[in-house]
């Protein structure tokens, strides 16, 4: 029962043709196990239903939620996760409906994300253009869903990370993390996906103004983009001197070597190519075991991420350490009083009561 | 009233040569008023045994501690802050030694600070062995002083920072932080200084094995040593190689480029032209106005990072924590629950009281 609708809004309304085709089963009618069901069998209204639900603020929306991703956690995890950056005007949206196109040729199923903290204006522009990726969005073994709008980059990954353990339980096998490469959110990505894809344009170097410093490092292949007519040498130029460049780099965890490749997302050319060492990377750290070890580490990191998130949203609420804040760090800044006698002063407001 | 004797392990006792010419001003007898006069003065055994207060954990000698830094803070800043860094056997000893004489035949006075959390092993071997800076140690106008021994990152990036300021205070107008590149170390040292070198042999880039990711980023100058005889043709290629690489990282906020440069501390060649740009990079960033607003960034970084520290602190040793942490970290690594609802339960125990 997939139906075509694929793009949905992150907000409370379904779409009308939803609406028409589900008039009796709204989501509230719907149980914990009538949504693992679904999702289970690949239902892929109801795995946007749950989505939703995971992205609502409200409490008793994310009690369900909660309930509904522990349910389909054991049924996660069978895919491999792909982060893809790229500042825009890279070619990011052609490049992932051309690589879209290419991998459910192949039989795979797959999910595209993204995590936008910057939506908190557009209202989730990076995925929310339908018409930028109109086969792909047509394509019945593709889903295609937006950024959560609105929300802090805490917020936004943590919702990102439950969507991917959803679509995972509902049979997508391949799944791509889209983000913008300019914000700490390539970390967020970069900590919840199994490779990470950075997205150039041919050039010597001034195409990553936009890149945050360590983007690059994290990347484990570097695709050089609208590799086409007359940009093609200038690409193969900047594929050479990445490949030198990443050598300079200390090696990975995984003991895998980034490279630079070129691509055409708009000629559909390298497009295979870059698949294929996607693939061998999957196979590469699955028989050195640390496909698994980086996703247990990956798990270990967003614990301690949550408590971090927690502990510094309930101080930073905290009443007291709220009215002494704004001075004491003037203080510091100033050099009045050292950030050790601040912090402790703050300290205590906090756990005075 | 300079002393030759600067070199001090972080333990109690004061060398006997010390204690013979300091009989009368043993340290509990100093007021507050006396250190800060002293340390003004520069009297570095005054500022030794100041030092030596704020390594300590002793709850009365850090309120004493805290009261001479914050006395001391309106007198500090009027320097330069310069990290180095390198794995070991890439001659930081040495480099060290050579530039500290160099400077200091300029008129400068210099300080020598080490941040090392793997010392809690060696303690504190990064700098103990006074042997290893011979010339340095008997130099009246180098200060050194070695990482204190047993101790957090977070506890001895803490002290060195306050350090940093005591010697400032005393006079010391050039300050280098030394730490080992093998560790989280670099980011807290990157996070006091003004400049930031790291030290790499001649080499194809294997030499970067033991260097974290990240580091190679921060730096503002990558220095190659040992450049001289059989290597010097070795450390000239590295030196375009590496000036090539840093043209690929995005811009520092500095506006500054990372250059590549090759010395042999041994033969003292190089150490002149090294320390020239340092000054280039001073001045540089004196005009845009960079330094100044990167102390004020360090300063409010280090009070964020106070927060943080205590605060996982203080849930991490929370009893109820304690006794849970264990059991539900596992169930996140095997994927039987969410890490939002692991972080969810750990946090209810921390605040239920």
């Amino acid at each position: 029962m997939k139906s075509h609708l694929s793009i949905q809004k992150g907000g409370e309304k379904l779409p009308e043709t939803i609406n028409r085709s589900f008039k009796r089963k709204k989501r509230q009618a719907l149980s914990v196990e009538d949504f693992v069901e679904a999702i289970l069998n690949g239902d892929r209204i109801v795995l946007s239903q749950a989505i939703t639900l995971v992205e609502s603020n409200k409490a008793e929306h994310q009690t369900k939620a909660q309930q509904i991703v522990n349910a389909c956690l054991p049924h996660s995890g069978k895919s491999i996760r792909v982060g893809i950056t790229g500042t825009p005007g890279v070619g990011k949206s052609t490049f992932v409906e051309s690589m879209g196109q290419h991998v459910t040729s192949l039989g795979r199923q797959l999910a595209v994300l993204a995590i936008d903290p910057t939506s908190q204006i557009s209202h989730g522009s990076i995925l929310g253009d339908k018409t930028r990726m109109e086969n792909l969005s047509n394509n019945p073994n593709a889903f295609i869903r937006p950024s959560a709008a609105g929300e802090s980059l805490g917020g936004v990954a943590r919702k990102t990370r439950e969507t991917i353990i959803l679509c995972e339980a509902a049979g997508y096998d391949v799944i791509f993390v889209e983000t913008v490469g300019v914000g700490q959110s390539e970390v967020a990505v970069h900590s919840m996906v199994d490779f990470f894809l950075l997205l150039l344009l041919p050039g010597g170097g001034d195409e990553l103004q936009g890149i945050k410093r360590g983007v690059v490092e994290m990347a484990d292949m570097i695709a050089i983009n609208k590799a086409d007519g007359d940009n093609l040498a200038k690409a193969k130029e900047s594929r050479k001197a990445y490949r030198n460049g990443l050598h300079m780099f200390p090696p990975k965890n995984s003991n895998w070597t980034a490279t630079a490749m070129t691509c055409s997302a708009l000629k559909n050319t390298g497009i295979k190519e870059i698949w294929q060492t996607i693939q061998q990377y999957e196979q590469f750290t699955k028989k050195n075991d640390y496909f698994e070890d980086n996703r247990q580490h990956q798990a270990q990191y967003w614990l301690n991420e949550t408590i971090r998130n927690e502990l510094k949203a309930r101080f930073e609420t905290h009443n007291e350490v709220k009215n002494h804040f704004q001075t004491i760090q003037s203080r510091v800044q100033n050099g009045e009083i050292t950030p050790f006698i601040g912090a402790e002063r703050l300290m205590e407001l906090f756990l005075k009561k």
